[in-house]
């Protein structure tokens, strides 16, 4: 899929699905979207990511697919001085996709104009209004599958999802992340945002996310949600591993974080005894072992003690560690799949197709 | 509240929620709708609970504010045979509550009856549509929570809920049933279908209830939902208990039962296992132990045997047990409330009014 990506006035730094579309996206990007530095390249920003050019509005844009808003402002509100592209992109019959909480879908003039013109305004927060209870099937998938799962929200569970699946990927094996959340959903295409489901089908749509992407891949790496410890989150938590039934678990932290951010009279246990109460937590339905961790350094100046950092939190959980921004997250990968697996699943991926 | 309960056909075999109203509910039961029972009493059919008329249809009832819903065809319909009922009911100027799929607030004819006749059709499956993330806070209430927890869904949760209610205001406290589902809801006349809310508010809803019930009364027994080990609907459970923070758990078990009903690739693990499984869950949020058991008992034939259960079942889980429908639940109050709670409450609920 080709696309646009909208990002005005925020790329790089404020547009983390933009930026995130570039580096880890399936779709070919044709152009950014940014009126502060359009005739800019992506390349003059940001370095080893997918380039394009960086252009004043829609009507700059190379022919593509679809539009995607790559930015969301605090609030998750659309701006009025989108309109315009927003209208451009479906007079030229592009889909539109957004993951804010205003419903391109609810906004009259855009649904005349998609309907007018053929094409989709895809609200990825909204899930599928077809989800049911999960049927506790996703245990029996053809492929591995890996969860990520964290100490706490925003520890870094949707980068470590992708950079797993990349260094997976430069393994010879056939990896995908599996979305669970608005931007996974924006960067890779695809998904359901699981937290948006209602509580009874929570599960079952981490149940369908994974039996669809094992039907076509072999290593699954699915982005975890929330903090099985978080008093506001873990039902989301709870639903996606019980859907999703991994065969794998990768812990990721903060380093320094110690409570649960914007509940801070909850601590965080060590990190060992998260570890522990994950295991025990998905044991009775699909038992996984937390197999590796990923240490969120940024707030680490040194690299020396950003090193160290990592190496106690690997002690910690005893499995290998790695910062997968500022390391590489090639470092964990070894553990991921069982090597009997791997050699299958290489062979699998490498035979001919059906 | 006066009520009339509709049981067309069904009453009282197979009309568990108008015999839960009658038995557990506080409201004010006017009249049964049973067309195949018209002219008996509710006394004539079941011994020990509020006793009401039970007539042809709504026409026949006596003054009330409310009709209600009181069975559930399979699948949730709204049979039209009952139609006649409900615009009854609306132009006498009573509220209809339901817990169906059908929603009567989208049926054209009852909206306009209700309009013009200033009452209110509600669908109690539907949560509040202002419902919000847990703010973390219900630990803080002024009141002693405790939280009916299962080994699988349909252990006797609910029941178990409402008996320890009336069992703990036979020993002179203020206690109230906080209603998670539909049942419960009708029973009690408010609650939130915390499984219906969206998966990121479920906490939030559970926290609401705790709180608007604590501002009202000294122990609550929150009705629990699910279990922490069902792979469908554990993120239900998760959401509830960490979003109500309950002090105590009271661990309900269908006696024999193996495997997770629906899931028999399932097993649930000994009762003691279970036990500590909850209250692992529960610690890193808000600390609380397995205070007690409810083993449904009604499968098995003799008393002995039933008593047999019971005694095993409390032995496994280290805590009292009983089976509250076929023995007492008042044996295991003495553990409930801690008896400086217990002291300070009834003083605290025998004290002036503020």
């Amino acid at each position: 899929m080709r696309v646009a990506i909208l990002a005005h006035e925020k790329f790089p730094d404020r547009a983390k699905t933009a930026v995130g579309i570039c580096r880890y996206g399936e779709q070919d990007v044709v152009a950014v979207l940014d009126r502060d530095r359009a005739g800019d390249r992506v390349a003059d920003h940001v370095p080893d990511v997918q380039d394009a050019p960086i252009v004043e509005s829609m009507a700059d844009a190379p022919a593509c697919d679809a539009l995607v808003i790559g930015i969301a402002p605090i609030g998750g509100d659309f701006d009025p001085s989108w309109r315009s592209d927003v209208r451009t992109a479906l007079e030229r019959g592009c889909d539109v996709l957004a993951g804010l909480h205003y419903p391109l879908a609810e906004d009259e003039e855009f649904v005349t104009l998609a309907a007018e013109h053929d094409c989709e305004l895809r609200d990825v927060r909204e899930p599928p209004d077809d989800l049911d209870v999960s049927r506790g099937t996703a245990g029996d998938v053809d492929a591995h599958v890996i969860a990520t799962v964290g100490t706490d929200c925003s520890t870094g569970k949707l980068t470590t999802t992708l950079e797993l699946v990349d260094a997976l990927r430069a393994e010879g094996l056939d990896a995908a992340a599996v979305p669970t959340g608005q931007t996974g959903i924006l960067i890779e295409g695809w998904g359901i945002a699981v937290d948006r489901a209602i509580s009874d089908y929570a599960a079952g749509a981490a149940e369908r996310l994974v039996e669809n992407a094992a039907a076509e891949h072999d290593v699954l790496v699915v982005e975890g949600q929330g903090s099985i410890l978080h008093p506001a989150y873990s039902g989301v938590t709870a639903s996606l591993l019980h859907g999703a039934m991994p065969d794998a678990l990768v812990l990721c932290h903060e380093a320094g974080r110690e409570a649960i951010h914007g509940y801070e009279a909850f601590a965080i246990p060590p990190a060992s005894e998260v570890a522990s109460r994950y295991e025990q937590f998905v044991e009775p339905v699909a038992p996984a072992a937390v197999v590796a961790g990923a240490l969120n350094t940024s707030r680490i100046e040194g690299e020396d003690e950003a090193q160290r950092a990592v190496e106690e939190f690997g002690a910690a959980i005893d499995a290998p560690a790695t910062d997968p921004v500022r390391f590489e997250a090639s470092e964990v990968v070894d553990g991921l799949v069982p090597e009997d697996e791997e050699a299958a699943q290489s062979g699998r991926s490498g035979g001919p197709e059906p």
